[in-house]
């Protein structure tokens, strides 16, 4: 491993960055970004070594993706279309299914890794990068069938010696899950937040009266707008299936509130108390 | 201070125990609830000193509420019929209005102090009590005129001597925004818990693939029925307002969603980005 290449320097590509020098203190890190701001930030902070181009792709033995998911999708091709034969390509964005459509009749699609690591924060761009953001967190690998197994193999030590949980799914089975274990927490947080944003203009009584409950929940409402705009558009379909179970049980919840149902709104809320137990199993 | 009474051993009540009996060492503190494993088991954690009963309250000086909201409601009339014209009786409930209405014609109306800190944990029961809950949170009074100053000042000197920051705010004030800050996250939380749990039938799909921001968003859906359904009884109307502002507000971004219209989905999160200066005020 000489010449790594991390499309996209931000929380995630960042963050990859400082493991890896940890685990091969010998590689080069190029960094490719649109932005030269967040370039040179990520020189100053040590995440890269030096910012490079596309053109360059030909010498990496790694090229992670780690941009939005629609540049990603609109990148992939150049990039398998430049690499050599050995050099393994992996992105990290949270939808799966379209990119690996976008690839599967390429003459590198061997030299591809689609993964999505199950870890980051609320917080984006070089500066939010640190080492640590993968330990113990779970990575999903889709459609490892259609990697090469030896470029596959060197993804999974890489993955291993970083602490992370490997796990392998389908592309098509990743983005329906995803959809309701993480697409719909952010779409649930963001409209959170604007409900109460628009109706509490004045500020001071939500300063005032918002405990960790309400921090908590609203949490995700932070999140980057370039990063999930691309995302609720690639995964559409799985999004609004879950938006509109997510609709329709807020509705009929609010008839048990209308209908003053005190047994049937503690019974609902009692088996919902068993996400305890799954969230046992979470970090 | 000498007779302390708390009704309700749980979190908040046996919190409170814990921080008084600091403030003042020599205070005897009677427990009423209506479950004896949890005054036995306040007892055991000393957060009260013995059990009690209703017809003992003639003889305190302090009376804290602290059940969940519907049975606060039923009982404070018995409380303010018992207690000595010197008792000042607080309750720490969630929904503020309807119970200061209720005491409103009382003779001892004067000796009732409303109040709602903002405090607490997803977890009840008096093995969640702990000192320092209420440090350096907010505590809300209401419609405060209406209790004797006197006893106003001692309840202020002791919420002031735990460290909270006291605001004070009309009950009807109170109920409407706090419908807002935190009976809708709860519900927010509760439904996404709810849908995902329904999707996912097969739990390690979600125990693998939730992350971090899954787990923060549905926190709230650990939260106990028993204290949660009353709440939503008693604060209805406002409830339902907000209900429907955040199911309004969900179908429109599932229309942009659907539209594939990038510009405004990247415009409604951007302008709900705002909440993070909110929330630097919270805690």
């Amino acid at each position: 491993m000489n010449n790594v290449f991390v499309i996209g320097v931000g929380l995630i590509g960042g963050s990859l960055c400082l493991d890896l020098k940890k685990i091969f203190p010998e590689i080069k890190i190029h960094g490719i970004d649109i932005s030269e701001d967040s370039l040179d930030l990520a020189i100053k902070l040590n995440l890269i070594d030096h910012k490079s181009g596309f053109e360059a792709l030909n010498i990496a033995d790694l090229v992670l993706i780690a941009t939005p998911v629609d540049i990603a999708n609109n990148i992939i091709i150049d990039v398998l279309d430049i690499i050599n034969e050995k050099t393994l390509v992996i992105d990290f964005g949270s939808t799966k299914n379209n990119i690996c459509d976008k690839v599967t009749d390429h003459r590198n699609r061997r030299n591809y890794l689609a993964s999505h690591p199950i870890a980051g924060t609320e917080f984006s761009g070089p500066e939010s990068a640190f080492s640590g953001l993968f330990n113990d967190k779970t990575i999903i690998l889709c459609d490892t069938e259609k990697t090469d197994q030896k470029l596959l193999k060197t993804a999974e030590d890489i993955f291993n010696s970083i602490n992370m949980n490997i796990r392998y799914m389908d592309s098509l089975s990743h983005d329906k899950h995803i959809a309701y274990v993480s697409h719909l927490s952010h779409i649930s947080s963001f409209m959170l937040g604007k409900t109460v944003m628009d109706k509490e203009k004045n500020e001071n009584n939500i300063f005032d009266m918002a405990g960790s409950g309400f921090e908590s929940t609203v949490r995700l409402a932070k999140s980057s707008p370039e990063m999930w705009a691309p995302i609720f558009k690639l995964n559409k379909d799985n999004i609004i299936e879950s938006l509109d179970e997510y609709i329709l049980n807020l509705k009929k919840f609010k008839i048990l509130i209308q209908n003053d149902d005190s047994v049937q709104l503690k019974s609902e809320m009692k088996k919902t108390n068993y996400i305890i137990n799954i969230l046992k199993g979470i970090n």
